[in-house]
């Protein structure tokens, strides 16, 4: 599998992205071709001696908890996910992105993304780390100094873990209805030097490693609202604040003061797949350790109070953004898989003018044009968003050292493709994985082969860090209309400049044509859906809108890639070039074509589904 | 669940099948709507007691082996699965279908598919009685009247259970390859009263029942090739014979004979879901017992040498409808959990023009449109699923009861329907029970509610009994083709009757015209593919073929169900109508359009997969 992934990366690095031209600028002017290199094959390394060995174990033998002689549980899990996290931790990727100052490498976010798929790729359960980096990149941004040096900075260094709490379990995609409480704690609160001091009260649900013994601290970052004078909690996300809520509580220097604050583990969630990422439902300040005098869990502010969601998007597009990566490397872990069953196993022969020669051997399962197709389906799949969230990481780097222009255009380009990178993966990426059980038949729904365990990962994507409704709802509801479109007219400005690029290639001519078409399609349903300026009517079809925005950006990405390939034809292998080209016709020929059925009910705000009255259900 | 699908399958029935008016059969002389409702009662109330409660229990406490004390290994299995199959066995509802004068009850088959169809929803995988009737019913068509007194009868009666043993490990979908062989038993071997007496040795994969003790013989069904006198295995399907081998001896009046025949159980598939199905390998005549003098498994041929596919294609098309029920059973069982999930979990605001209203409560997950749209999709799979299972069976009563030109042309439709009745509900049924999950959110993909298991059961359905690809080759390859392509045309008709009809109802002409524009579609299709004559060049596409011809097929459906809506308006619930006017607009707003896509690369007989050289993937 490896083998095939890093080819892939190097074209989409270094062909198509040009990954090297960064290093001519100043932060990453260290950095070079070979730096780029030796990470990518650290990755490898790690990802395949700690992680792909122990991924069916981590599905198996799921955390359990165990009750501790005073009552209170711990978390359970296999040796092989301490040992996995130990190794990532001491490779130093965790804080690979960040400044030489605190200890990072200034490592561009292109090349830190493109070495983490590895370890999605090899076990999506147990290489989970994003959230400890998201978690510490946001307290970098939105953090004081001294909660940068805290809480961040040990983060990066491997020595504590990070989580992020938003939902509860009346509270999931409805964020606005969070009722965790936090009040003032006492009547010096504001001058502790780790920020405003407050003491937090409720649960949270689906949180993702929150409680392990695999770090000697976990700082929660969590979502709670301060009660106006009334003691009421304000209705709505204005009223949503943001806290540090360390598990063991530190002091200035990030020493554990020994006290262990008010956060308990309440219960695991068992699920059908991302086995070993622990998911919990925690419970925040009911007292089962009381501390300094009572119950109440201790936080920290970060940033103003009411502006917590919007520090926490900071956390939640990056996380939306690993989503899309970890359905991509589990797409991509079944088309390796199925690729290489499909080689090697015989079964059938083809059928010819004269019916089949059953005398003549077996061929082998890639020797039928349908199992063709299917590999060729996930290969379109796999490495098409792979290409989307290499271009989304690509855009993170721009918006962080590019001109201000190239900033501001990047930044407002990602609002845009975040939702498409986060749903389009989920939804494509599990297809890719049943195609590939498909390929195995039989075996394929056996234990006894990966692919089965890819797909049930996979299936938790479109639900997590924002449901594909909820995805949807942000791109036809908020992002293609923030600024006045601006950021989708500029994204259609990107996607008519590969048009225009691609129709001098004969080869592309027609493909640039039905792109363009597309883009017209999805620009002209965008105008209808809201033509009425009901958001009732024009949001009733989001889902369909968006999967007919997200075929019409893969195609994008596929004809880029092949106008890159044709460019760099002479010095590739040709058999790769040839897939690649393959890949992008199967995309033009069988998908994009979908479209029309999708943005058909968009363009005519049909209300079949709205307007059907409950009891008829 | 059981009264909606209590109502949905009454309307099925009465209004739309009208399954009363049978009863002026001779057949079915002694029925009446009260023995259908009587059969119907009893199959939903042993479902809900015996089936449903245990299919939890039944996933998580899968089959195991014991090792006995020789050595060899037994199945264990949950009692609950002992008890559920001892009521199904005294209900009767084994030969319900069968005559009077074998102790069945002479009910219509469409009726019997009816009351099955409760078990399935209950639990699919305790509930898969269907291969014992299957073998059961092969044997009433090409056994001698003593096999089918010997093997059929006490099959009939519940005391021995039997299996379909087609599959090798080296032999999946290309039965070609079988590899048993069987060997004339001695020089009497053509005396035998149960028939002409063979040895088999060989190994059958995928056997599901294969082995147990919840009866006390088991009748496997066995192909395998009698050598040729140059003791080498005839290449082919044409060598294949078909074999009785039971798993205890039995003499002529249907008693054990004490000896334990040669067939050993090698080991259990450990699967992704329908766990509570035993799968197994099975190893015949390899001397595990010894029996007559030695190794090798006792069989008695079924009908002529050479024709065992001939004969196990009886069963294998019962099964295969057998298959498309429990998909689609499973679609309907994640839409009524997902339903009552959507009208009792509060979940978010509807936005408004002004966005928001935070302060509000929040109202339930059904009054968002998109979570409609996700239910009546479901709604639109499920029930239009169903509705095709039902007409298959009716056409089986046709085939049976009816007229001879009636009977002959139930036949050819079957020939035709049979790999959509199969694939369809396996594909969109998977689909539904993905949205089923997606409407529960994170709560979707724990194992504390029943939906993660729908999906993960489901996804064996485009698998067994014959991969998706292996239907599709039957339709485009074999069925549409078959006596000049009468099947084709006489289901044009068929579909063509409907569109005349509702073409008159203000309400409908739209979609009737759609339709007939569809039907004209997959009608060009099917000639573009075969321009060339080259079977490579039209079968490439057969999967999307398929898929357009399946959902043309359910539109079809859809509208003969709108029909009948119409037609019978003043006696039915209003709601329940609305419902089914809603789903029948979806299918052809949201579903229909589809098949454009698809049909383009059939009607292009393109070749981007097929000519994609191996080392390009």
């Amino acid at each position: 599998m490896t083998t095939s992934l890093r080819s892939t990366l190097d074209f989409l690095l270094h062909h198509w992205l040009e990954a090297d031209a960064l290093t001519a600028r100043e932060r990453f002017a260290d950095h070079s071709r070979e730096t780029f290199d030796a990470v990518l094959d650290t990755s490898e390394r790690i990802a395949r001696e700690k992680f792909a060995p122990f991924n069916r174990l981590v599905d198996t033998e799921e955390p359990r908890t165990a009750t501790q002689p005073d009552g209170t549980l711990r978390v359970v899990l296999p040796e092989a996910t301490h040992a996995a996290r130990r190794a990532y931790a001491e490779s130093g990727l965790l804080s690979a992105a960040q400044d030489y100052a605190i200890g990072g490498m200034q490592l561009p976010y292109t090349v830190e993304a493109a070495a983490n798929s590895f370890f999605a790729a090899a076990s999506v359960s147990i290489g989970s780390n994003l959230l400890t980096s998201g978690n510490a990149n946001l307290l970098m941004a939105h953090g004081t100094p001294l909660q940068k040096q805290v809480f961040a900075q040990n983060e990066f260094d491997g020595r504590w873990a990070g989580t992020m709490c938003l939902s509860e379990p009346q509270a999931g995609s409805s964020l606005s209805d969070v009722a965790t409480r936090a009040v003032p704690d006492g009547a010096g609160f504001e001058g502790d030097a780790l920020g405003p001091r407050y003491r937090l009260t409720g649960n949270k649900m689906w949180i993702s490693s929150g409680d392990h013994e695999m770090t000697e601290n976990i700082v929660h970052l969590v979502l709670a609202k301060i009660p106006g004078p009334d003691g009421k909690l304000v209705p709505g996300v204005k009223g949503i604040s943001l806290f540090i809520v360390p598990k063991q509580l530190v002091d200035e220097a990030g020493r554990l003061t020994g006290e262990r604050n008010d956060v308990a583990l309440a219960g695991l969630n068992h699920k059908l797949g991302w086995r070993g990422t622990t998911n919990t439902l925690l419970n925040f300040g009911e007292g089962t350790y009381p501390v300094r005098g009572g119950a109440g869990a201790i936080g920290y502010l970060v940033g103003q109070p009411g502006e917590g969601l919007k520090c926490m998007f900071h956390m939640m597009n990056e996380a939306r953004i690993g989503i899309g990566m970890a359905a991509t490397m589990l797409g991509l872990a079944g088309y390796y898989a199925s690729l290489d069953y499909a080689k090697n196993r015989p079964q059938g022969r083809p059928v010819g003018k004269g019916g089949k020669d059953a005398a003549a051997p077996q061929v082998r399962l890639i020797e039928h044009a349908d199992i063709k197709r299917m590999l060729l389906a996930q290969k379109s799949y796999g490495e098409g968003a792979l290409a989307l969230n290499l271009y989304c990481a690509r855009l993170v780097d721009e918006q962080h050292t590019g001109s201000a222009q190239a900033a501001d255009e990047a930044r407002l380009l990602l609002e845009v493709l975040t939702p498409i990178a986060k749903s389009w993966p989920s939804e494509w990426c599990l297809e890719a994985n049943s195609l590939a059980i498909q390929i195995h038949g039989g075996y394929g729904y056996t234990r006894d082969f990966p692919v089965e365990q890819y797909w049930r990962d996979n299936r938790l994507n479109m639900i997590h860090e924002g449901t594909h409704g909820i995805q949807a709802m942000d791109l036809l509801g908020r992002k293609v209309l923030m600024e006045g479109g601006r950021g989708l007219m500029l994204l259609a400005g990107r996607i008519d400049a590969t048009v225009q690029q691609a129709i001098q290639q004969p080869a592309l001519a027609a493909h640039a044509n039905a792109l363009a078409g597309a883009l017209a399609e999805v620009g002209a349903a965008t105008k209808a859906a809201w033509a009425t300026g009901e958001p009732a009517e024009a949001l009733a079809n989001a889902v369909p809108y968006m999967q007919a925005f997200g075929h019409t950006v893969l195609a994008w990405m596929w004809l880029d890639l092949a106008l890159a390939t044709l460019r760099a034809d002479a010095t590739l292998s040709i058999a790769a070039s040839a897939g690649r080209m393959g890949a992008m016709r199967y995309f033009f020929h069988y998908e994009l074509p979908k479209i029309g059925a999708w943005l058909n009910v968009v363009r005519q705000r049909d209300a079949t589904c709205a307007a059907l009255p409950e009891e008829a259900f």
